[in-house]
């Protein structure tokens, strides 16, 4: 599907100065389309003529959808009151998405032009941690008192008309309540009715009555994995948020958490490869941070892997067979690769919640089994391989080539069954010790079996050709 | 967060025969808490009194939420008229997934109890190809015709009152068609108004003027992953899915896309590690399917691997330096991690649309700098480690611990530099060829590294060591 579809029509467009056909192109297609014909290829300033054509809220919209180091450009080098302007449009949680990447000075002369209880309601946001549920959240949401009939409450919804889809679920607050150092707390959330059941009432039906009191809701300093979680789970287009009091404070909408749910799992993909978390897509991140999220890891596993210089270094004067010390990496690459695959399992599993600490006896169970499945299978075809492959300068004579053979069958075989092992325990084992369990990425795993490998190897050989 | 929270109240509920209780349990509770309570350590039997304290709705809405596994084991071993009834109550796609799973004779005697009309609609959607929208849509959505005032439209939805969310958007849909070969095909779809929008209008204003007609749709035929990312770019709460005609055959809702991306994901996962698609969660997988979906990599791998043997004996003669031999095993994981790293950013960068084949030269641009910032980085850290902390029994005299130094910091920069460019250009060399990126697994580049790692050691060493 090509993204950049309506590219050449735009370009057309401006080069002719059809600003009619511009605002004709901005009100019809959907802003998530306007806005990926001007992804690529386009300057801020002719961005700005495209976006003039039409009403600030359709600006809004298309702007929201831009990449957001886009927007930080536009806003950059834009005289600032029509900025301000459009800020006051955007949705709550975007713009404060936008505001917190804008240099501090930009950032307060913007603020200033904007009204000021949309300020306060930036300024409550920006306050929440980063990947909390509150940064996630927008304020933006539909609510009624419980007092009112259901046709009541559908006027009151019509003069609310709230954006978008945050008014299939609305919310029945109470009144509002004073707090003791002063001022008002946010109005205690009792209940929840759905657009759809709202309609279908009995007009003369009281909200009271109709709404559903069993609610599930996020708390404000939730992580937003819990909110990925538990919207996952329960199917609904969006989800409450409260503070400590149960005053509502914001709502979680689907299509943020499908963006979580996205980005966990690019940053669940790079950790099991070995990279700390990265910033923005793969060509826009910032290459200093690409570097310093790959070097950290790339450091750490080459300090780990000198193990193996110890460890080679100590059998060093047994390995002194060339056949020996030429299937070594063949040997080791086995614990690495089945290692992968079992921590791989494990780690999304835990993830996921599909297993739990108490489960390890499952899961070593399993393991024990599958690894031994495996083993055989490698084993055999280990065997097979050395005593038909194995090149003959390697080996003179039948003896040494027999021997060989069955130290790479058994060394292949029991490489694989403790790579299993190693793999599938050790995220269990670091998660019951309350470390991320995604911290046995594959290279780890590979270099933690790789140690082992040649201590698994060396003896073999050593029990097999009798050295001493 | 706890799934099982409620777990000992219905187990206590069953024990004292308090089917009272129960009920109110299933009717207050959401449906999605009540299946997690019963999800372990309940017989079938305990299961169906639980769900037969309510009505049929609310024991579809349950079931609906329980595993599959043990929907199966739920169906299988209960009198059938009940479960005939409760399928009818189920959302369409839901029940086509159970059915799909269970042996053919129950299914058969199943169908049998249903009623004919959601026969018919079973049998539409069982024919859609696995991983198909159609096999993922429901056939259960709001429509009005064109002609009707947004008041008439209210009254409309009031009668046809669909399940859950997928009033939210209601489809203006045609008069049906007639087909050339007989019967009626699909009615086309017109156009797309929010249930929002409808209750804004002004109540005499006419659908046909109201509705939304260009329109996002999916086709029947589409992939799921196309479903997931439309949906994701638009946010969208549901899309219609239209076939070959343009006639509206059902819905794909967010609920459903939610599960496709972490489903997609966990097999983006399972794919870098180098396994094969495993079905369903770690625990319920088959034993045989999982061990199918992991020997067949690791037998791939391994014979893959066993190039580094040929290599390794072309070079055995050179690598007569004991110290040589002891620090390999470093080296070659240099290449491993950080081809794994820069492989998984390009396999997700494709996966998700960031980058295209042709921006082959940006991303060779940009892994070149970024394998020369690490290289140097490993290389300098290679260096002092060999020169500070290698074991004295290794190198006996200070001529031997220079050239060792020489040796280890160049090919551990040069097999960094190797790996990265190798991780990275190789998915999209796959993706030019039509074959899958994420074919280039984390351990499938670590093989091939360790091949490459090889030479580059080798080659090093005679050159520094003026071996011949």
């Amino acid at each position: 599907m090509s993204h950049e579809l309506f590219a050449p029509e735009v370009r057309e467009m401006l080069a002719n100065q059809d600003y009619e056909g511009l605002r004709s192109l901005c009100e019809t297609l959907h802003p998530a389309t306007v806005a990926e014909a001007m992804k690529e290829g386009f300057e801020p300033d002719e961005i700005w003529q495209v976006l003039s054509t039409t009403d600030l809220r359709t600006q809004a919209l298309i702007f929201e959808y831009l990449p957001i180091t886009q927007q930080v450009e536009l806003v950059e080098g834009k005289a600032r009151p029509q900025v301000g302007k459009l800020i006051e449009r955007m949705s709550h949680d975007d713009r404060v998405d936008l505001l917190q990447r804008l240099p501090p000075r930009v950032k307060e002369s913007l603020l200033r032009l904007v009204d000021e209880a949309e300020r306060r309601d930036i300024a409550t946001l920006v306050t929440y941690r980063e990947g909390s549920v509150g940064s996630l959240m927008t304020t933006d949401y539909a609510w009624i008192p419980p007092s009112l009939t259901a046709s009541e409450a559908i006027d009151q919804l019509r003069q609310q008309a709230p954006d978008k889809e945050t008014i299939y679920y609305v919310y029945v607050l109470d009144e509002p309540r004073k707090r003791p150092e002063g001022g008002l707390a946010p109005r205690k959330l009792l209940g929840v009715i759905s657009l759809r059941d709202l309609i279908l009432a009995p007009r003369q039906a009281l909200v009271r009555d109709l709404m559903e009191e069993e609610i599930v809701t996020l708390h404000v300093e939730d992580d937003r994995r819990v909110a990925a979680e538990v919207l996952a789970r329960y199917d609904f287009i969006a989800l409450p948020v409260v503070d400590d009091d149960g005053g509502m404070v914001g709502i979680i909408t689907h299509d943020d958490i499908i963006d979580v749910i996205q980005q966990e799992a690019t940053g669940d993909l790079q950790r099991q490869a070995g990279i700390g978390p990265i910033e923005g897509s793969y060509l826009e991140a910032r290459f200093s941070n690409v570097w310093y999220n790959r070097a950290k890891w790339l450091l750490l596993l080459f300090v780990l892997q000198t193990g193996t210089v110890y460890v080679m270094n100590r059998y060093e004067d047994k390995l002194t067979i060339a056949a020996l010390v030429t299937c070594l990496p063949l040997v080791l690459s086995v614990g690495g690769n089945s290692g992968s695959q079992a921590a791989t399992l494990v780690v999304r599993a835990l993830a996921l919640e599909e297993i739990v600490v108490r489960d390890w006896y499952k899961v070593l169970g399993r393991e024990l089994l599958m690894g031994g499945a495996l083993a055989s299978v490698l084993g055999v075809t280990g065997l097979i391989r050395t005593y038909f492959a194995t090149p003959p300068s390697l080996v003179d004579g039948p003896n040494l080539l027999t021997k060989l053979t069955i130290v790479l069958g058994l060394s292949v075989a029991l490489a694989c069954l403790w790579g299993t092992l190693l793999g599938s325990m050790l995220p269990i084992f670091f998660r019951w010790l309350g470390f991320d369990p995604a911290l046995i990425s594959s290279p780890a795993i590979a270099t933690l079996s790789d140690v082992s490998g040649i201590i698994i190897y060396a003896n073999v050989a050593i029990l097999i050709f009798g050295l001493t």
